[in-house]
């Protein structure tokens, strides 16, 4: 489990004064590259110590209800599901204890070939129990 | 059925070198508004002529393939399903005929009531008819 | 004099790997409103307690070395310039203590009339006392 | 000179309904990528052809009235100045034929070494010959 929490801001919302959708994964993304971080690692450092990248298989969102300009926006992010080669991330977003939103990311865990090309692999031991 | 079309700009794509995902979810709106736009709509034409909104209650899309800085990505769009207050749009992405992702956008239909407040309501025939 | 500091993420960055330099200017409208924000005020603030805005007249960058996603990325803003009506945010931003950037907005102070227009007024004592 | 147009997107807009600014910036950058495009170039491309990047040295914009939501950003680009290792490039940007802001963008010329380091060089004639 991992909580992380941004500001919104101005440039984040559209004309109706509510965040653009397609940021909410933006924010997503950020805060499964802060939650690696907070274990050390990074997309580079994946690749250096795994020689493996977790490109994105399926994305989704729901919406419950808005978020504003200046609103602090937490998320919360866990693993709910690991399968042999692939995981998810579930994602619920909150404004003021209010839950708004609610998302995931299923991604793959792919080996980088000496070639440069990903291949399917499974997903380390070591790598699923940092995220527990 | 609306097709359209966006050149992957080199600003759409990250370190990787392939799109970086969330403007995919721009792509589809992008797309959504010029669909209405074919129809002599926008949101602001939307809300004068309807006194309605679509907000978004689900979004979803997947990847098949990677798509990169100069390709010419062709997004297909569809109205795949009518309920009586909300409908999905699906969307096709192709790249040079090979399909690369597909998505959807589930929206709400809601009129904007005298106190500016959003309340779902039976999305209009003349409304459906058009995006048949 | 104001500072605050971003963490330069994934999506940031394009194929280059380096930032992809409108993301500056993002953060320099970040930085402004996070001071806003740290004497109480923001943009919707500034309406009702001024009755106005601060639109941009003019903004420019310099770049003297590249950052890089995972970087923090530190800003420094203060006013350089009062003029009667118009003021000037100047920004230096670094990375590990070297400046990697400069930039400046220039923004108007511009009373909302009845009407909703905006009209040049002159910058209030109490607001540049603020930001002082 | 080069010429080409875009429509400014719902996402596009601030809460104020406006172009939120640093978009314009991605608009420079997409106008200068469609220019070397018109030509059969690309950042690849010059890579590849001369061994080259052109990387931003120093940038700026200056707006003189508001764009908004679905009105059609047209972006006229010259290069302006011509100088041993750089170059200038202006922006016009108008909508419904009244300019709404002008910009400049001046790069570098920049040949990547063996390393893979920047090292600046003179602009070919070539190239010059190509924009003129």
């Amino acid at each position: 489990m991992f909580e992380t929490a941004f500001t919104i801001e101005w440039g984040d919302c559209d004309e109706a004064g509510i965040v653009f959708y397609p940021n909410y994964f933006y924010w997503f993304d950020c805060t499964w590259q802060r939650w690696l971080r907070s274990h050390g690692l990074s997309q580079r450092e994946l690749k250096r110590r795994f020689g493996s990248v977790t490109p994105l298989v399926k994305v989704g969102a729901q919406f419950m209800g808005p978020a504003r300009y200046d609103d602090e926006l937490t998320i919360r992010a866990e693993v709910a599901e690991w399968q042999e080669r692939r995981f998810r991330i579930d994602y619920k977003l909150s404004v003021r204890n209010v839950q708004i939103a609610s998302g995931f990311e299923q991604r793959a865990w792919a080996a980088v070939t000496d070639m440069g090309e990903l291949r399917g692999a499974s997903v380390p031991q070591e790598f699923k129990d940092m995220l527990r």
